[in-house]
């Protein structure tokens, strides 16, 4: 049981709630350790399809908790142990083979925004307080989003907001491709989103979509793109979805999946 | 002479058309076969300045050719041996030395879209179906597009794009930066463009300048690129499209270069 | 004391002035010369917060200085020595610790383009003439753009810009990231976030972010940036600027850092 944070399944949508309410859902240790707890965990289950991460509340997430004041980011930790909170999360959350959506019901600045970052489709509440603060509170950018941010809006943007750390409408984070939707209600949209997923697509096909693109950014050639698909194509020809997903198409009716994420082989090296 | 393709060139412009209208150009090995013939072949070719990539009929490619139905991604090669048909021609275009412009004049799914990632400028017919529908099929991303298509878009949008399988409106794929232009007329577009590049760029810049932008993708540091354009912008200042370029500049009257493509040296080694 | 250039330190902000404005600020070997000493210089002295660089004049930077014809890019050094001009002051400009901003006043093409590439905020004033014309002349992208240019508004776009040599309308060059703003008044525009930068950010901070988002676009995963924010966080939590920019968000004020840019170690080896 978890204490700063709730999960449900249902139809194969698992809602991850952020959920410390009174304190504007703000990030502590606790709350790290409880969604790195989940993220390890949920690539096994292959009755979640889709994750949606959302918060209770007003806001999405404040922040880090700054209760302790200046001291922070203060460590007991050596210099080399050390290992910042946000981007422990972010790495496991580039390894989740199901589709990722946040669903940014309010507010979201600092590590609120970065660790929405490695999810897949970021919907924000129309007209919401959005920010990359770190350099107005004497820090910098985290949660791995040195890497992140710039490829989903370029570098331009990217070095615009970290350097002003000011707020951004979410017309602009929209129009940037920061977010791919603004909404009154984006839990709703996500939803939506999440059911047109679970019903028309395959897990298979989504396990693999997913880790296909976030990894072929980090390759110099193309010809390592053409190798992994290249072996997917081969496996996927010889099981039961690929034959669905077309037969399926020719008959012009719904397709029926009924294979799990977890039959997926692994396609990709410790190198990628 | 081909059977599923037909070029024609004419003042430097080389049309490729994809040509099963009766089958809404559906994707064939065949099809696979000649592309890989027309752009192995087609650098060595100097009187070809520009090509254009388009479709016979209503449709620009409805996707792989699923008369097989099931056993379409089926292969008797062993996985070891077996290589993506759309992958194999993608790198191959990746290599190619003159600009390459996709008309897309209808619809494009699937393969019919990722064909076109490699090219240089998308041209997209108004309000046509255009998607990354793989997930729906039950397989992934192909032709090396895992690699291509977040370059294009960023990793946001790819990302939503492949995950949901839905149909792109036009609208949408001009302002994420997929299509660079949408039009009722995309070879006329197409050929407008063609004929700029044709009449007032040089042969030479143009397969230099193809070659470094995509090459340079895969690089870490721009050190890279500042050492290739050292080598290229000596050779230039040594020849005599650059003399031309300039001085015509200085004339105030049109360039006429002279050079041809082939007369570049090759700049760029086996690791870019 | 510079001839081609001039330099303007006020209140924490540098305004460089691209001083030829006779020739429309084209650049030459001189102004190379003196572009570099300064770039190299600058990270040295923590009195300048923000640079911001500009055009004397109607126009910005019309390109190279062509007087010379069509010898301008011939060289007596050898096919090895030979380094682009442009080049070597991009991957100055690339390591310099402080956030850049190019207010675009006037004209900006070929060289006047790409030197602001690896700048960090471009602000084009409305209208004028921007382009990537190399095609047109003969040559090339430089000035390291074949790796810039990409990563801040696509392969596509880059690609469409650089085969065409075509003008950009400033409206355009917004939408894509290449610029971030369009203004009637880009100097005034820039010294206006400069001002917000100066005022409201750690130097340290920004010192780190700079170099971590330019430096993480060479990284395959995101472990890298991981790693080296851990780092910075360490010392952060136990240094005056994040004490202070955490305390005065607890306390409803204004941060006053106290720290200087050069307090920052340095987190990236010679491999970033």
């Amino acid at each position: 049981m978890y204490e700063t944070i709730k999960t449900e399944l249902q139809n194969g949508i698992l809602t991850l709630t952020l959920n410390r309410p009174d304190h504007m859902n703000a990030y502590t240790e606790k709350m790290n350790d409880e969604l790195l707890h989940f993220y390890k965990n949920v690539n096994f289950n292959d009755d979640v399809r889709v994750i949606i991460v959302t918060g209770s509340g007003r806001a999405f997430c404040a922040g880090m908790d700054l209760s302790e004041g200046g001291s922070t980011f203060s460590s007991e930790q050596s210099s080399e142990d050390y290992r910042d909170l946000g981007g422990q999360v972010s790495l496991q959350v580039y390894e989740v083979n199901k589709p990722i959506i946040a669903a940014i019901n309010g507010p979201a600045v600092g590590i609120g925004m970065t660790m929405t970052l490695p999810m897949d489709i970021r919907i924000v509440k129309k007209d919401t307080k959005i920010g990359f603060v770190f350099g107005r509170r004497g820090i910098g950018p985290e949660a791995a989003s040195g890497w992140f941010l710039p490829k989903l809006v370029g570098i331009g943007k990217a070095l615009e907001w970290t350097l002003t750390g000011r707020y951004i409408p979410t017309a602009e984070s929209v129009e940037t491709g920061l977010m791919q939707y603004e909404s009154e209600d984006p839990l709703a949209k996500a939803i939506e989103i999440a059911r047109d997923i679970v019903e028309n697509t395959a897990a298979t096909s989504n396990s693999f979509t997913r880790q296909l693109l976030w990894k072929m950014m980090g390759q110099s050639h193309p010809i390592a793109s053409h190798l992994i698909e290249s072996k997917f194509l081969y496996w996927a020809g010889q099981n039961a979805d690929a034959n669905e997903g077309i037969q399926s198409f020719i008959d012009k009716r719904s397709a029926d999946f009924s294979m799990k994420a977890s039959d997926l082989p692994n396609f990709f090296t410790d190198k990628n």
